[in-house]
């Protein structure tokens, strides 16, 4: 008896897919235990550790049998018998390898060990707060990465080849116009809101002014409100560090993490958000579980950050939302019994110019980004001197949003993406918001009760529609596909300029 | 230039060795995590990545690449080059590889299964409080290590293989001289102290009924024990699980559980036993770390049961630490202030004839560990039935403690070990209870100020004791040259005798 040879072949394929995927979940939790549980002298073991692991990844994913099972499966006879998923699968392996195999191997170590090095040095320098020490490896990393675009393919702009890591579905110029409008609209839309007669009494009043916000009590609130998004409480824990995040384990093992704060509403927002990427990584439809499609550095990272925008700014910053919670949350903080709850809603949702990204209201958020996006593309093409990066950054800051940095770490320091040679990776944030508000408006158009849902906490028709229209799908679709399938159209910055004006004109009363 | 070839085994002999180690790393963190963090629901997709781990430990401790180098560092030539610690490295690489290589790899794949299935049995088992549904898994266990013992060495008595698994330098009839001893003088021992005058007025008093010790406060000794005993604390971290445990993720990386429960001392007790593993753990010498030298499963279970006891029984239940210890344990737990600390080390110190192991005092748990281990070697050498064993079991406890179960899970049901395919791992608590207290000796003679350390709380004299004679050798020397080193003669049950006696003695106001 002979067995049929795809069988044969795909048995192989999925067991290697497997394993890759299991060792890709050991590496998060390695990532998780370092941040939350691990004792401090650890540090050089785990490092030991974790790069054992990603060898063992980077081995697995480049090995002689995947790529020839890869060769096998992409024969005609056999690719067109594969169901869609299986296809998919094939095809992302085969982009992966496109790319991973031209790469020699003696750059990936120099750029590993560079990344390290210029991750470290990035950490002193903001200790010290000088961009001088950290500008000569940065401006490693960013020959590195022309120097890997190269590689990959000489005659595409090297841009388009890093944004392919996070982003398969778009390109420079997409970005280009889509930015280049959004920003006029938000430097506009920010005039206006300075401008508006209650811009200084409005933003006078901050949450954090109105006594003490236990630790404790702050805790069963994020308890409560990733209980509210995710549900299904027995695949998910939650845990304290500095910076909030997400990672998934595995379908049924995600970990969310937030920050005790003076003010509240960080714990809080960041606990709505992080609990938005994990409802995400909840809902994959399992027969893709376990398999590249739903690798974490394999969903788009723009549709990712719009599951946790959704949740943190348009559901859970919404006067909707808030009518809801506020007696319970109010009966945990009791201060806020004297407080009305539209002067609540004004001071979670506040518009104020800043220097720290991670600390930006929703509306000037993506002048943070915009800024850093110009920086990379420009340095990257020659129109910005690597020198000037720090020189345009305050120049950017100063022209967009009205604001100059005093210190390094205000400024060009803050941020550890470029030192970890992520560069590409600052657009995911703005198109992930674009997303997020396409996503909420064609549920509203679905569902005429949204908002009377919303304001009931019932948040059943959203989970249901989300893992329906997006989540159960992982990477089988391309962003693109998932967003024309779920709203009948292409990105529309429109759309979320519209919602900003809606939300912001109201809150500020400015008319139009 | 030619390289020197031993050097360049070496080499290639150290990074195999040290990539094995740190997969048990791994494997450690999945293990702690499952217990610690971990959803519920998660359990299925943990067991892939823990099999994914064992897996590759297996391939790499079996690879032919190990082999072979193991058979070139083995020829005399270079391995009369080899320093004491690299020969014992190889030694022990030999030593486990001529088992492994006996074992079809057919029979592993059956007996993992086997084990799995019968530890789910058991705890099924558990809950429907029957042996019987247990029995034929039980047996297939005991059928399948039988199995492995012939294919190891068939005319070896196979309880001398299990030994080795957890105590490679001590045999049956060696165990059987200590044991043998020791049982009659327990129940002796028991039988005074139950027909002593003040028996009954003293087990009378509980540390439970003293009012209410929150979680809180007990953790807060938990952790100030922890640090008297491994001080390091950028080293080890703590956490709360069902059962305690200490696992090490690396030297760097000790972490240990402990359970609050209604009696405080639980948790104080469970610490400083957990603790005294960690410190072990935490001082292997500079040249072992990250060698099969210190792989947990290749130090000694007694010698490591030994430190664990030290501390927790010896030390910390001794009435030269309260003396020093319980102004500030009754400063916690303000109710003690009215006990006397007399009383209160009476009642951490009953003695009293119980069911349940774990829960055992001191004295008699010798006695459940001695009834374990003559039902493991009788089934093994056809002197106990295989269907007698639970009959045995009650036999046995009505015999030497006068107690009899109610039911299995105070019974035969009560332990995890044979379910899993422990067996022959039994004796090595009482082994360890008796290295702890020749070491206790050791140190009294060479420090006779060592009680008035303790009741000092200062540990510095034990610590550095410790780790001069015991812990920095990790596996490079077997516990009997550890022992002999250190004590300057073999295991010797008579001081521990000699131990019980002069403590329950003096509790229980007997005269001999």
């Amino acid at each position: 008896m002979t067995r049929n040879p795809l069988l044969n072949l795909l048995e192989k394929f999925n067991a290697l897919d497997k394993e890759i995927y299991l060792m890709k979940c050991i590496a998060a939790l390695l990532n998780w235990d370092t941040t939350v549980n691990m004792p401090i002298k650890a540090s050089i073991q785990r490092a030991e550790q974790e790069s054992l692991i990603s060898v063992r990844i980077h081995e697995l994913s480049t090995s002689r049998k995947l790529v020839n099972l890869l060769k096998r499966l992409s024969q005609k006879k056999f690719y067109r018998k594969l169901s869609d998923t299986d296809r998919a699968r094939v095809d992302l392996y085969n982009h992966l390898l496109k790319k991973t195999l031209k790469v020699p191997k003696k750059y990936v170590e120099e750029y590993s060990k560079a990344a390290s090095l210029s991750h470290q040095m990035w950490e002193e320098s903001r200790k010290k707060e000088s961009y001088e020490t950290f500008a000569s490896y940065l401006k490693k990393i960013f020959e590195l990465k022309k120097q890997e675009a190269k590689y990959i393919s000489p005659k595409t702009h090297p841009y388009n080849i890093f944004l392919d890591e996070f982003e398969r579905d778009i390109t420079m110029n997409e970005i280009d116009a889509v930015f280049d409008g959004l920003k006029q609209e938000l430097i506009t839309l920010l005039k206006k809101i300075r401008n508006s007669p209650n811009y200084m009494s409005i933003n006078k009043k901050r949450l954090a002014g109105f006594g003490s916000f236990p630790a404790g009590a702050q805790l069963e609130i994020c308890d409560d409100i990733s209980r509210r998004i995710i549900v299904d409480t027995g695949r998910f824990s939650s845990a304290e560090s500095t910076h909030p995040f997400m990672v998934s384990l595995g379908a049924d093992d995600l970990r969310i993490t937030t920050a005790v704060r003076s003010d509240p509403f960080f714990s809080f927002s960041s606990t709505a958000h992080e609990a938005g990427h994990a409802l995400y990584e909840s809902n994959f439809d399992t027969k893709i579980r376990g398999t590249i499609l739903v690798s974490d550095s394999i969903i788009s990272f723009a549709m990712h950050e719009s599951q946790s925008r959704l949740w943190e700014k348009i559901i859970c910053q919404s006067k909707y939302f808030w009518k809801g919670y506020y007696p319970y949350y109010s009966s945990i903080f009791l201060q806020l019994k004297k407080v009305r709850l539209e002067d609540f809603y004004k001071m979670i949702n506040l518009v104020e110019p800043s220097l720290v990204r991670i600390e930006a209201d929703e509306l000037t958020y993506s002048l943070h980004i915009i800024i850093r996006y110009e920086i990379e593309r420009g340095v990257l093409d020659g129109t910005i001197k690597f020198c000037d990066i720090e020189k345009t950054w305050n120049k950017k800051y100063a022209e967009y949003l009205g604001v100059t940095p005093s210190k390094p770490t205000e400024g060009v320091l803050q941020d550890s993406h470029w030192a970890s040679g992520l560069i590409g990776y600052f657009p995911t944030y703005t198109l992930g918001s674009i997303y997020a508000v396409m996503l909420y408006n064609q549920m509203k158009k679905e569902n005429p009760q949204l908002e009377q849902d919303i304001e009931k906490l019932d948040f059943t028709f959203i989970r249901n529609w989300l893992k329906e229209h997006i989540h159960k799908y992982g990477a089988s679709k391309t962003t693109k596909e998932l967003i024309r399938n779920a709203c009948g159209k292409d990105l529309d910055v429109k759309e979320y300029v519209e919602y900003l004006k809606n939300k912001y004109y109201a809150i500020y009363g400015i008319r139009d």
